[in-house]
Order: C-alpha cells, then sequence, then structure tokens
C-alpha cells in the first residue's frame, strides 16, 4: 500500500473470483457455468462481424441488443440498460443508487461482489441475518435505510423468493431502491420483471453468462423504469462510453432471440439438477432445494474443505466458501450428464474410503 | 433527476462521445479511428475462439495478453493492466489515484472526458491553462496537490510534448500520480514508457482504438511501476473481474504481435496528415503541428460551426467543440487519402461559395 494509492484503491477489499482449472481435462464444476455451447446463431453473428468494422467505435448504446432485450421482456428500450457483463451492471447501479450515508441491506449469505462494490465506493452496509434453512426472510429487507440488493434465486444457496415477497420488499421500501440480480432466474422461480411497471424503486439485473452460455462474452443487463435507466446512463457515460464491443451486442442479441435453444438446454441442466439433487441426497448429503444451475450440498462423514480438496485432487473443481455460515458447505455447478456422473464415482469412492478409515 | 438517485447520478456531468454516422456512406472524420482495418491475424484470432469456449468465463488477468504488451515494451507483465478500452483503464486510474481531498491538474483544452470522471468521483480538479500557442507549459503542472492527467499528443490540439517535459513534470510531483495518456503516441512523440522504471509515481495509459484500428473492441492498457498496477487491480477487482472477453484478448495480442503490419499503417497515416496540412495551408486554414492521427484546423471565411455544418450535410463529419477556447477550430481525423480528397473538394467548394456571397 503506498503513498500514491486515493483513499478508494487503500480500502478496496477485492472480489476473489473461482479459480481457473489450469490442468486440461478438469471437470470444472466452481463457476456455474453453462455446461453447454451458445446456440448456433451466435457464431453466426460473430462470423458477420469480422470485417473492417472492427476498426469502428461499436454503438455506445447498444441500440439494437437493447431492442431485442425489450422485445424479450415486453418493455421498452428505455428501460434497459446494458452492459460489460451483470458485474459491471451491479457496479453502476451501486455507484447510481446507493449512498456514502445510508445503510444498504444484503443478505448474510450472498454473491460475494456486494461488500466488494459496497467496500469500494464506502456505502455502509449491514448483512441481513437469514432463517436457519438458508430461506431470505424478506420482512427483514423492509424500510431500509438506503435500499437493499439481494440475488434472486439467492447464491450460493440456490433458494428462490417467491414474486410476492419481491413484491413487498419493494413495496415497503418507498423510495429507496430495490435491486434484484436475477442472474440464475431463468434456471427457477418468476422473474420480477412484470413488476417494473409498478414498481418505480425496482431495477432488475441479468447475465447472459448462465442460461445463455456466453461467459467468455461479458455481457448483461439491467431493466427498471426510465428514471432508473437514466441514473445508470449517467454514470456509465461518465465512466465509459462504449462498455460493449461489436462482437459483444452482435452475440448477444443473436444469443437473445434463440428461444428455442435456450428452452431447451435450460431444460436439460433442471433435469440434471434434479438427479444431481437426489444423488447427493443418496449419499448421505444435506441438500438445499435449489431454483439455480448449481446445489448448494452440506457433505457426511468429512469437512467440507477437506472433500473440495479431495475432488480438486481428482480433477473436479467444486466451490468452497470458508466463511462461517457457509464453510460446512460446498457449491457444485450443474454440469453435462457424464460430467456429474464423474463427480458421483468420485464422490462415493472419497466418502467410502473416509468411512473405512 | 430523481430521489432514487445516489448523489454520485445526480452529479455526474456525462461525456458526451462524437456522433455516429447514420447515414451510410458517410466520411466519417470525428471520431479518430484509423482508417484501415485490423491486421489480418486479428481475424484469425477472433476465428479460432468461435468455439465453445465462449460458455466459460474469460482470464480476468488477461494474462496472454498482458505478456505480449510487456514484451512490446520491453517492461515485465506485472508492470501491465489491460482494460476494457483506454477510457475504461483512465477510469480505473482516476478511481485508483485521484482523492476526494486534494486538487488535480490537467489541460484547459484537452480530452473532454477528464472533468466527467473527476465530477462522477468528486474529485476536485483546476484546468491549466495553455500557451497562446495551445502548446502545454510543462512548468505549470509541477508541484501538484493531488496529482496530474494529460494526453501526449494532445487531444484535440495534436500537440506533443518532449519527454525531456514529460520527466520534468514526473520528478516535479514527487508522490502525486502523474497520468499520460498516450493514445495517439504512435502517430508521433516519444513514448514515456522508457521513464517508468525511475517515476514511481508515473503511470501511461494506452489504447489499441488508434494505431491499431480496434476501436470496435474495446481494448487499452496501463503502464506503471507495480505499486500502480496493483492500485489498478484492487479497483478493477472490486468492480468488474474479467474486463476483457474472449476475443477482445486474442485479438488485441493478435494486434499487438503484428509489428509489420503496424508500422506499415501508421506511415501512410502519418504521410496522409503531412498531406492534408499542406493541403489545409493552402486553403487558408490556421493548422496546429499534429503528432496524431488528427488536425486541428482554424477555418478561414467561415465559421467553424458553420463549416462543421455545411460538411455534415454533404456527408462529412468532423468535430467541433463548442467551449470557448475551442469554438473557432475543428477536429479532422486523418482519413484515407481518397476521404481526404473528397474533403478538400468540399471545402474548396463551400469556402469558394461563401467568399462570393
Amino acid at each position: 500500500m503506498s503513498d500514491l494509492w486515493s483513499e478508494m484503491a487503500k480500502r478496496a477489499k477485492p472480489y476473489e473470483a473461482g479459480e481457473q482449472s489450469l490442468r486440461p481435462g478438469t471437470v470444472k464444476l466452481n463457476t456455474n457455468e453453462n455446461p453447454y455451447p451458445p446456440c448456433p446463431p451466435v457464431f453466426k453473428a460473430l462470423e458477420s462481424c469480422l470485417g473492417s468494422s472492427l476498426r469502428t467505435y461499436p454503438d455506445p448504446n447498444s441500440s439494437t441488443l437493447r431492442q431485442a432485450i425489450a422485445r424479450l421482456h415486453g418493455v421498452n428500450e428505455n428501460q434497459v440498460f446494458a452492459g460489460n457483463g451483470s458485474d459491471e451492471v451491479l457496479g453502476f447501479a451501486f455507484m447510481a443508487f446507493f449512498r456514502t450515508d445510508r445503510t444498504i441491506r444484503f443478505p448474510e449469505v450472498t454473491y460475494s461482489f456486494y461488500p466488494a462494490y459496497a467496500q469500494l465506493f464506502g456505502i455502509p452496509y449491514e448483512k441481513t441475518a437469514l432463517r436457519e434453512d438458508f430461506t431470505i426472510d424478506e420482512a427483514r429487507f423492509f424500510g431500509s435505510e438506503g435500499g437493499v440488493i439481494f440475488p434472486n434465486p439467492n447464491a450460493p444457496t440456490g433458494i428462490v423468493l417467491p414474486l410476492s415477497a419481491v413484491r413487498d420488499i419493494c413495496m415497503n421500501n418507498g423510495d429507496r431502491p430495490v435491486i434484484v440480480d436475477e442472474a440464475y432466474i431463468d434456471f427457477g422461480g418468476e422473474t420480477a420483471i412484470s413488476a417494473i411497471a409498478e414498481f418505480k424503486n425496482l431495477l432488475i439485473v441479468r447475465t447472459l453468462s448462465k442460461s445463455r452460455s456466453l461467459a467468455g462474452l461479458r455481457v448483461g443487463y439491467a431493466v427498471g423504469q426510465e428514471d432508473m435507466i437514466e441514473a445508470l446512463n449517467r454514470v456509465k457515460n461518465s465512466f465509459n462510453s462504449y462498455p460493449l464491443d461489436r462482437l459483444a451486442q452482435a452475440a448477444a442479441q443473436a444469443a437473445i432471440e434463440d428461444e428455442s435453444y435456450f428452452n431447451e438446454t435450460v431444460s436439460v441442466i433442471k433435469r440434471t439438477r434434479e438427479t444431481a439433487q437426489e444423488t447427493f441426497v443418496s449419499l448421505g448429503f444435506d441438500v438445499l432445494p435449489s431454483s439455480a444451475n448449481f446445489l448448494f450440498v452440506r457433505p457426511p462423514v468429512l469437512p467440507a474443505e477437506q472433500l473440495y480438496r479431495e475432488l480438486k485432487d481428482r480433477g473436479i473443481l467444486v466451490r468452497h466458501f470458508k466463511q462461517k455460515k457457509t464453510e460446512d458447505w460446498l457449491r457444485v455447478s450443474i454440469g453435462k450428464e457424464e460430467e456429474m456422473a464423474q463427480l458421483y464415482r468420485e464422490l462415493a469412492d472419497i466418502l467410502s474410503a473416509a468411512i473405512q478409515t
């Protein structure tokens, strides 16, 4: 830490992303990526961009992409903001809606990027306790001083809050922003986008990294009333006018518009999740009811961290969060059937070896 | 402006990017894009990314790209930071190095994004007067309270500061950051990267949007001592872990590594600039001595704004900045020879018509 650093750089407590797999052949079930490739029209769209237009700036407003998103959700284009991955969109939302003099709330067990944003921008926050069963008690989010943010389904639990509860949180926060991070909503639960018209304080954040298989391309977006979208645009245009490159805009639009591929791959992942749920239970794990493309599981016999390490030694990456409330659990992304089968075999092997010793 | 907006959203005064050309066939000389396409290896690199790896997150640290940049400049990888366009890199630099309680300095005529960043983050600033001839008087940047930032060559003047002056600014700012925005340095002047080893307070920011023809792909980077790069990483990892998508990382690396194409296209642009300089003078314009891929010119006979509009009516976009010190001038990007020829014809036509009336 140096004299050259700003107060912001000094107080930052950076987010740690899930590790990248370095060994080829690793089964990567640690960052909730989609095991299936992007839809074929994505590649057609990308090929059509491989020309000299790359020398010119992209559309700073991502207009065509935003129109496609607006059509998908039945809203208008001015109710949509597009950014360089939902992490950037969340970052802009922290800047645009949360204040340094009002305490915000998010769940005590949640996406670990939220405290990193709050710390960076000097926004005070309190972690709202979950119930014993890891569900969110929506009433604890009512009447916040500075606004609230939570993922729905929550991460890393995978537990979804019903739309009625999301609406109650909006209703009981008056003119304080309610940011709902729907990164995983396509895998279960009901989106709150239908409530946008009713609540001026509601912002929904989405990503194309999960259900649309485009983690490698960094595209996220937000949906809300025009007043909230305008605030995001003001911040974006004071920071980076062109957050989405030409290729990302074109590919994202293609992915948004291919409904049948989307439905098919999401269905397969949901079916694999149901099987995984049953298999973990049969192996003696506790499993939270997931509406996402991952499961949060508590292993029998072995401590979670040890199991994480033994799996890693065998070429399977899952995610372990060392914090107090989560240290007994592992988050396992839903992979392809064959990847999951390999996981089950290794788990059975590790657990039976542990019981025998 | 709404009750929902943060103080940051309310105080923001967004940057206005140069207009996009909507009419096909427009000669676009208003955003300093490179008239030549990216080098052929860029397209090969992109094609090799068109596979299922797009479903997985990119390398958050852009390691391979940063290694290529390090080789290009003869520095080490930990002295390089990569981001989503140099605008994002500049944004991170404002966050990482400038403070809300210390006044920074930048030239009164300069890249108009600097005041937008400062305004957003609540960083006090003073605009340092240029000399009458639009050159920077380096002594006016000595002993700043909070640090300094300037483009070299400056924009929109195109005038370059010699390396000795840049070194003097570093030397006379002790432990205050000196950020040199070298967006246009490949078109003239001497980079200050050689001074990195000597000055712990020096950060150089670069873009691939100009000399490398990749404006459509959004890649920029910074070079500085490890301590400064670490501050940028802390801010980045508290805001967006994955700023560069897979395609951008691969294409940028290919562009960085093709030295001969780079040298060739930069030479052509410099030659075209010399001809343009002479032609503008012969048409009666005042022309500042440019080391960039644009010229800053003051028209005879007609007010600059009127000439801007008449050119636009004839399908040629140049840039007019309405601020007091620049309102009599136009910034003209260097295009292809044939685009410039079309510009000269229209200029001659407009000016002779204006003289006759």
